[in-house]
């Protein structure tokens, strides 16, 4: 057996946890360590015996790691600490502010190719395995139109918004595709619709004592920018029932392709997602890319890549032969 | 602008017709010229302006043209021209019999590395799209099952093992995904199917003047290896009818992987397409990918290739940075 790909994590939260939990069932991945900015005796692995140890020393484990996997946040995270370790490891990370993708991926690329790595940035599904079904379809049907769609799911600004309503003790929030929305683009009509037509807002609230449901109702669905211009509905529920049933963290969603071939030939392709735990998901993405930047800079690729820049195979574990045997 | 890249088109049948249609939806390729062993009179293209010109002398061409996109059979068309062309030109082609596809893969590989061109084999859906969303959803949950559901399609072979019944004058035969069995693999039970059990047989069938009815349907029904083990429905229509319902190729299917991750938390992948013209489709694909072809042969590859060992961003008109600022 050759040696396993000796893997760091950066950052313990939801997304850190999801990775070692991926590694595991990974036997071609060995995790070495996790480096987090907190006391490392005040962070909890899944496996006691793999050390936690200040990111601050990081630097010294350069020649113990083949790559690390970013598990910070998009918003001030990422962008400090992707330039820094690119120059040191083998990255990959799930940078997910689309709009600053085109610079945060200049400035991976430069420490890394100076260092002679990879830095694989915004993997995951959405930047990720959504934006690669978007290249597919236009690639491959150039006439059409390409619908994302997203949920059901749980989302964190939202749920963040109906929490700070007075009234408000607790809730989340799911964003839900619009069925009626999907069946028009299925059947092939390429309707032209906005990303209020084509999703939905559901909240699972618990009232403060003495707090007025419809006045919460009311304050929910009228919020400008995040609720207003939806179809929003407020469920109210208690303590308990928000403990049972909404403290997980799906996800998930669709992108579809409706274009046309020949003269007017209608062809769909359709890539979805159900996940009972979004972090879990990217996370399981981030460690099999972790495979592929290994794969890439030992067969002397350097610099920043995203999913549109890996040939799939090399995601895999097994060998290019196996692959046409067994999967093609 | 940068030149067009210049393709070919060796062997014009449904498949061959999609790739002359689906040129013309990229305004970066040109379709130079289709060869043919059939009298080239006797082959009637969209476009009058591109030549057909024979077979035999498609050597005289390896400088006029970049990339030539095979499209003949997979029995015995490519086994042959494979090699041949491999040797001659940059090639793409669709060879879908799965079983034979490392071998034929090993008679491409030589002749291509050999001539410093870059053979793609087994393009198309299935292998093809179906083959890298099968990779996708193991690399990513290792602990899982892969479905793959056909249809609703138009079943060449069934089809003609319809018309050879006694008192058939002609009729089709779609093959139906189980929607019972797709929904439980949604649901994330993961059970073992076998292909019948996944699959439902339609035949729509134009009875002979005198035949009975009957006799018929019994005939098909219980047809040993084609429908007897199958849930098989058998239509009795008029040559009108046929005609005019029934003259269309459409395929599809889905690929689902239904995962865990983490402990025990259920994540579904699934990947589909409704097609209205099978053909149409696989030449759509083929000719993003010829795209890929000539752009790895042009940055110094060779040999056989397969799409497990395509970049994506390689499909795409685009390039990298506008990939990453639209798409990703």
């Amino acid at each position: 057996m050759t040696a396993r790909i000796r893997i760091g994590i950066a950052g313990y939260g939801n997304l850190g946890r999801g990775v070692e939990a991926a590694i595991t069932h990974s036997p071609d991945l060995e995790l070495v360590a996790v480096f987090s900015r907190r006391d490392p005796a005040s962070v909890t692995l899944l496996n006691a015996e793999v050390p936690v140890l200040p990111l601050a020393q990081v630097a010294d484990y350069t020649d113990a790691i083949d790559v690390m996997i970013l598990c910070g946040g998009s918003k001030s995270d990422l962008p400090e600490q992707g330039p820094q370790l690119a120059a040191l490891f083998n990255t990959v990370d799930s940078f997910d502010t689309h709009a600053r993708i085109p610079e945060y991926f200049d400035t991976l690329d430069a420490p890394a190719r100076a260092a002679g790595k990879v830095a694989m940035l915004s993997g995951g599904w959405d930047p990720g395995l959504f934006s690669l079904n978007r290249l597919f379809g236009e690639a491959i049907l150039p006439r059409g139109e390409t619908y994302t769609f997203w949920g059901k799911g749980l989302s964190q600004g939202h749920s963040d918004a109906v929490r700070r309503v007075p009234g408000v003790k607790a809730g989340v929030q799911y964003t839900l595709p619009a069925q009626d929305a999907i069946e028009r683009v299925r059947r092939g009509e390429q309707p032209q619709l906005s990303t209020r037509e084509k999703h939905q807002r559901e909240c699972y609230v618990v009232l403060e004592d003495g707090a007025d449901a419809d006045q919460v109702r009311n304050a929910i669905v009228t919020m400008p920018d995040y609720f207003a211009d939806y179809d929003t509905t407020v469920h109210i529920i208690d303590d308990a029932t928000l403990a049972a049933e909404h403290s997980k963290m799906p996800h998930g969603g669709f992108v579809i392709r409706s274009g046309l071939s020949g003269e007017s030939t209608r062809q769909i392709m359709e890539f979805s997602l159900a996940l009972d735990s979004n972090p879990e998901f990217t996370s399981s993405v981030l460690v099999a890319y972790a495979r592929a930047v290994y794969r890439l800079q030992q067969s002397g690729q350097c610099g920043a890549y995203t999913v549109f820049d890996i040939a799939p195979g090399l995601l895999s574990p097994k060998s290019a032969a196996q692959l046409r045997k067994e999967l093609l």
